[in-house]
């Protein structure tokens, strides 16, 4: 069998050592087991590597290592997604959501991977577009949200919404979140929305701090267009994130669109990858079950 | 052509003036248009109707009409799921989700139905199943809902999932509510869970009440079946809930099983139907909006 | 007996019809009743009053009323806090808050105020103070809330609390709310803070949006001091906002402090006054509980 | 100076052997410290101890030391409070919110608080009252909490409220939580309720799961009375649990008082005790903030 992933590109910040260290290792590992490793222009680790423009990386490799944060996995998979190169998350510290494998275990993860024993898995990603008078003027591909907020501290923004046409609510508050099932345990999650399984084709429309009490987070299938769109006040400003980065804003009048992206990214995880464990390790479930049972016990002495 | 709906069966409560009178108005304008209009054994309203045991209405039935609250629409559903009757809801008072004709439109839209003019909605249905060690002991359907809740006051229900094999997650509280889309809007709104919109195939899982913190509604696909069982304490006791009856207690080593059941029911709506109409009625949307702008609007005399 | 209000200070916008409207007719009532009507210098109403400076107003007057929203409520307040000067608020639309008077029932309820017929309740203010390297830069007075907000999108807030001097949690999230009991039904609820009643000598302190879920409202008594500051990462800006209003930025190093008010200010109300009424009218409380009649009773005909 | 606490009272469930263990060991080293230790009759430890009346522990005692879980402090609590002896919780596993000392620490704290270095902190306590046509029929002690519940699974229970004689809110759900500070992280925190700080002279209404999703916390101040009633409806029935005791149902007609009792319990903890440590320690405060770091981050190369 010819291998599967003979260009591995690597992707990680540069500037912390938590980083590269591990960066590093893995880039001797993969180039002993006889592949062809490629880091974006400049990156300076431990070990010369084939140097690629970044915005190349993806055209030319068979896999995506990112290793960091959920934040620098969200980075990688913006890189990934156009070329359908499936992505490998290594976090620098703790378990993360996205980015599943620690680094002491990485190395033998990685080999598994390697020999084919790995976890495919499709997510679902969002396109956002920014419309105004003359037409599209910005878009972005979300992993985990879209978010709109508003600019000006102390006021509410009010806007509305549709879903596949027809008109849903008029919000006021400091925002919205649509998020994908993958973003359903980021922001999503302080706000309130539901944490939604990664398999579920569907996305989670989740209003910031509304100021009506009653307006909560509906979830709904995934080929639904969504349409926001500012109340026609001369002062309303707001700002359009994608994966935690600002794409522009939107004033009374413009529309902000969103909709299932014909892309997915894919995801691999060793193949023992569980979410729920995941899921289990970073909400902290279980813990306090064990303490409850100190707390509840109504004593007595018979 | 021939009338799609030639017999049609007639529910609601005959011990409330509120739902007898548009019951009655109901049956003469279907008789007056030809059909042959059913009603459950015994049924006393203002106008004859041939009366069929209550339980074999579906089996005649073309079309089942449920006059009442939401209440006679989930008692009239667990009576149509079994044919594959379709059913229309009229509600006695107020808009309600599942009842969406008032009263005073009601012959208007029904007459539109007649002929042709309605949409036809598909929403899902649960199977809650009670497992001993001696296999499958009670089961029910579900439209909305599907409640494990404590018996014991003062104490907290220990209980644990499992989604699709997988283990979840070990819960501390009051419950768990396992809700359809269409059950979103109940109980589950009250304990924090997401709105789903009725086309998505999918579940959420609900804790009431949860100890721990980070204890958060899950949606996942609808085919993924759900089961949970109280943990090995030998006082606990728990009470299955299905649409809002009982249907038996489970004990520790006992297990609920919750999947998605092979029928699923179907509503007619008057054709103007709109979900998110319905969810601003009944969530008093739009209402708040409007008192703010008195409310924050800062002011000075410049 | 004297005119326990002679010098009478009438405070609101003047470029809405719905506000100079009322005022005029207030205006009119006020001078034909014998008392001296005062306005802010350049406001321009549909009668010629005596102008004062706006911020000698409260030095002259005896009473303030303030008319429009609890946007302008929180102005006027600001203006009357000063020189414990009472103030009364009229409503220019729905019942507000603290704008409680309604402008049909206005000169009514005016005419009993006048006659010494109405309750005083006096409301906790709080002061708020950003303190750097060099002592402090800013201050102001809050009626409602001092609001702690990042000002990057996209990015969490990371900071530090202190009450009473002792260390209490380090806070990831959008910011955090300090709300009186004036506070409490404004922003604060948006963000799952409690309701607490006017006479309540407490505050909230309430986590936006955090990302520990966990982290949840703590009500302390107002006296208090909390101590706000960020953690030590160079990009971290936060805005303090009083009442709506900016005051400006912390970074790191920079200390917000939050303390009971020496003064409290003091609000008017028509004898009829029920703070629980304004409550239920607001939060649309009652609406529900009828319309679950229909939506929970269990159908079946016998 | 003569001993402050001669006669020491100690309470805890003799079936759990991580209970009996510290409690021997407690025994022992207070037995040679000189004191009188006296325990309920019946009591089985590993050392014999004067047995009296578990009803007269309290009227004997100048302190009393419960050993277990919160549940064993709040059952201690009502032997306590009725004398004004004061109490030290000692836990049998992990720290509690009330039992705050651990088993491996206890007997250097209560050396000690035997040599008069202890903090002595009063708790609120409420006074609960079931009252029917011919008077008060029950009553009981909260040192956590008071709870209205439905005793019919399936059915809302509908009820009003009223705050020192003024109609507050009609309810509908699942019941209703008067909360202590003490209380306010028990089943109040699961339910939405607030964090009260332990010296705040003021309690928490929670409702449980309430249909209206404005149906929101208040808190009040602890000096006015509250009055529950259910609504007229034949078949309500409801349960009034103190302190995760039953005391009994109410129906329609009963009332339900909730007072500020006139006896406080008084708690005493090691000098070094700090209310935010415990609370820190009991919500996992902290433990997200350092895992966020890994999650937000967001990458890139440069």
């Amino acid at each position: 069998m010819k291998n599967e992933f003979n260009t591995i590109a690597i992707v990680g910040r540069d500037d912390d050592p938590r980083v590269t260290e591990p960066m590093t290792r893995l880039a001797e590992y993969l180039i002993n087991a006889g592949r062809d490793v490629i880091a974006a222009a400049g990156v300076s680790l431990g070990i010369a590597l084939r140097e690629v423009e970044e915005t190349g990386l993806a055209a030319e490799a068979d896999l995506m290592i990112a290793v960091g944060g959920d934040g620098t996995m969200l980075y990688a998979a913006g890189l990934a997604q156009r070329q359908a190169v499936p992505l490998l998350g290594i976090n620098r510290g703790r378990l993360g959501f996205l980015a599943d494998i620690t680094p002491d275990e990485m190395l033998v993860s990685l080999g598994r991977v390697l020999d084919g024993d790995y976890k495919r898995e499709l997510r679902l990603l969002l396109k956002a577009s920014i419309v105004d008078g003359n037409g599209e003027t910005q878009s972005a591909v979300a992993l985990n949200d879209v978010v709109l907020q508003r600019r000006e501290s102390g006021r509410l923004l009010d806007f509305s919404t549709r879903i596949g046409g027809r008109y849903v609510n008029t919000h006021s508050g400091d925002g919205l979140i649509v998020a994908t099932p993958t973003g359903s345990t980021a922001y999503s999650l302080s706000c309130g929305g539901p944490i939604m399984e990664p398999a579920l084709d569907a996305v989670a429309i989740v209003p910031i701090c509304p100021h009506t009490l009653s307006d909560r987070p509906i979830v709904i299938p995934a080929d639904q267009q969504i349409e926001v769109t500012l109340l026609e006040r001369t002062d309303s400003r707001a700002e359009v994130i994608v994966d935690g980065r600002s794409i522009g804003e939107i004033s009374a009048g413009d529309r902000l669109l969103i909709s299932r992206s014909e892309q997915r990214i894919t995801l691999l995880h060793p193949s023992g990858y569980d979410y729920y464990e995941t899921l289990r390790a970073k909400l902290h479930w279980g813990l306090d079950s064990r303490m409850r049972h100190s707390d509840v016990d109504v004593g007595g002495n018979s």
